[in-house]
């Protein structure tokens, strides 16, 4: 079996480490030995620990070569990579990929080449690094019916709300702090504004729920406008702040969504700290399953890249393939503004008699149910307990309103907040975050009886 | 794809209902419909719900039958099922199997006889219900080295314990409670005596470390001796009593072993209570992963089964088989008395001047290093801070010693507990039970950076 490897970065270097050192045991595992074609790189001065011979700045070159039985990507991004595999699935090479980004965009022409052809196309290491979730998901839930999957899949983000909780930092100092630690890239947008969570649940909600789910298709808010007031406000109502990926399947339709969320401090997820990735899958046979483990880094990755890689030579020795994706239930996809979530709303407002039935009476207009109203005094108007010191003159007495809804459409809650800031006596919407429990209550790992 | 389901009790009958709900989407995943071409059963007319003609009580027939693609078992025990699955297997049915006890006991028989035909051998639902472990051992994990997995597989000594340490309550209460709630057989001893965790360790062990592990390997405690004193002595320690399965690779051999066993409560196996199970795996290169959800069950098995009935009949649509059980590393099984672990004990000693000094020194002249130790005044004779009353009566001044050991071999460790009855200031061991910390210290779930 000879696989060629593209991109030989943090992840790929150690594909090669484990690849050589773990030689027999991997040919014993697929019944023929695992031999390494070709690693295609862009600069191969850069990369001393591969024989000289097996380097080469021609991908498309190595993908094209006979003798190639898989090629195992870890380039990353759309093109030229999307060619590279098309190329390498149409003539019946199988796929190891690591690229969220090309599977949430285009994981159906990928899928195609690979049915066309009777290639494997397998990508486990795009979602939550080391955890084995797709396969789950794919396979051993394949008899069942698939509610909901919801958690964390993006490390960045998690470490920076985990020290903003733990520190009292504010955003701008713990995404500095990331960045020092190597939990943040230079340019962190693809991590702190959702985009790589919004990959990830694009192809979560499309196998779960058998339908084509693109990044397109996800409603995605990212932790850039996560204060360090919301997260001490998530504190005082016995809370944590968690960048989710919520994917569910609700009347017929598909909601995928990714966005910053207060969860209960006694909520698994809550204790999920820095780097590490966690994975409801609620089920309607199975109930409630969690998986854990380390959703990024170069030999956690490889793990799931291997994995990947021997399934994928397995079936070629024995002639078969695994199984392909099925996106027959073609079900459409919610928009945000039909989702239904909760919301927790801080509000600056006057105290004097008469603001809350006012404030009442908005949510209650546009049919939203209010769960709980916490009322803070902030004393005279020094601002301390309060967000940001405002940019007018507070008045003689202020307060703040803590309210929590029930659920209701996003779209409706939107429009209750944008109503709430017309009020008179409304002196500022102080902040503003969604609410998650995540389908059943769940206060404690087990809780059965 | 045609169907034959051997039993029909619990889970089967979850299994024949979700074959017909789901009939449509079901064939959309195969390729193929799944059609039940045969239920045996032992009393047909226990079974108003399934359809008349389907019933048979000539369960060697119905797998005989030409026209069956996939068996699927849920009798349980070893024989007749045996026979029948070799049967089966040997004339190219593939076999969906929850039977641990078979599995463990006979798994190579079935093994081999699947590779000799190209039939396909599942068997996810035999270990841990609902949650998927034997799929990502065998398949995700495919490219790594696991050394160890350990977790609680067992769901009734899971709610005895979680019942005892929630009530007080001593063994055989908790038992009754138990049975009374459906959660403990009318005879429990496969559960209390660890017969199934031993199963299960064994299964586990076999996948994760490429070498026939049978049930009789396995090292095995159950939980008919843990009394409501330990659970106390633990509560003290800050930690919880849970009976676990754990099999790792030591030095090139293979620990299994099934045990009850202190835990610290902040660690996340502590707080998985009730009927759920929860599965750790430590790998090479994948780090930590941890697995949760609902060890038993009707719906929940069946999902298992289920998931693994499509990807049989997938395979058999597409013309390809699943992977194949290896057993080429074929490690030694390692004796117990090898194993290293840590001991809690707690001894009644008198409380008079030098018998800390005795005591440490058995310790020291068994090799066994000590870790802490406690001393506990029991006040003048009356006992009650004890954990049973002494038959004879009491010295004027006696008291308890609370030593946890750190790791030795349990051979030394129990040479050890030996000597110290034989001491004339040890008036009684009063509990003995190990300390599993489960390899590198986890205090929290994540706690990365």
């Amino acid at each position: 079996m000879s696989v060629a490897l593209l991109g030989c970065g943090v992840v790929g270097s150690q594909v090669v480490r484990l690849l050589t050192e773990q030689a027999d045991e991997l040919t014993a595992r697929v019944g023929a030995p695992l031999r390494l074609a070709g690693v295609a790189v862009r600069r191969p001065q850069r990369h001393p620990d591969v024989p000289a011979d097996l380097l080469t700045t021609d991908a498309a070159g190595l993908v094209s070569r006979d003798d190639v039985d898989v090629v195992v990507e870890l380039v990353g991004g759309i093109e030229p990579v999307r060619g590279l595999l098309l190329t390498a699935l149409k003539s019946g090479k199988s796929v190891v990929s690591a690229n969220k980004a090309l599977l949430a965009e285009d994981g159906a022409a990928l899928a195609a080449a690979a049915d066309e052809s009777g290639a494997d196309l397998y990508y486990e290491a795009s979602v939550a690094g080391a955890i084995p979730l797709l396969r789950p998901i794919q396979q051993s839930l394949a008899g069942d019916r698939i509610v909901r999957v919801a958690g964390i899949v993006n490390g960045t983000t998690n470490f920076i709300l985990s020290a903003m909780a733990s520190s009292g930092a504010n955003y701008t100092e713990a995404l500095e702090e990331a960045g020092r630690l190597g939990y943040a890239e230079a340019d962190p947008t693809a991590d702190v504004d959702g985009y790589d969570a919004a990959s990830k649940a694009a192809i979560l909600a499309s196998l779960a729920f058998h339908t084509r789910v693109t990044a397109d298709d996800v409603y995605r808010e990212g932790i850039r406008d996560v204060t360090a007031a919301d997260i001490a406000a998530a504190k005082a109502l016995g809370c944590t702040v968690k960048l989710l990926a919520i994917c569910e399947q609700v009347d017929g339709a598909v909601s995928a969504r990714v966005h910053p969320a207060m969860i209960p401090r006694s909520h698994p997820l809550a204790s999920v700290s820095g780097a590490y990735n966690a994975v409801f899958i609620e089920a309607a046979a199975a109930g409630q399953l969690m998986f854990y483990g380390q959703g990024a880094g170069g030999p956690q990755t490889a793990s799931a890249v291997l994995g990947d890689l021997v399934a994928a030579a397995r079936n070629r020795v024995i002639g078969g393939r695994g199984p392909r994706d099925t996106a027959h239930a073609a079900l459409p996809v919610l928009a945000m503004g039909d989702t239904h979530t909760r919301y927790h709303v801080a509000l600056d407002v006057n105290d004097r008699a008469g603001v809350l039935a006012q404030v009442a009476g908005v949510f209650a207009e546009h049919g939203v149910s209010i769960a709980t109203v916490r009322q803070e005094g902030r004393g005279s108007g020094n601002g301390e307990a309060g967000r940001d010191a405002d940019d007018g003159a507070p008045g003689p007495k202020d307060a703040t309103l803590v309210i929590v809804t029930h659920s209701a459409s996003d779209a409706a809650l939107a429009a209750t907040v944008d109503a709430l800031t017309g009020l008179d006596a409304v002196r500022g919407v102080a902040g503003v975050l969604r609410v998650e429990g995540l389908g059943r209550p769940v206060t404690e790992l087990g809780g059965g009886s």
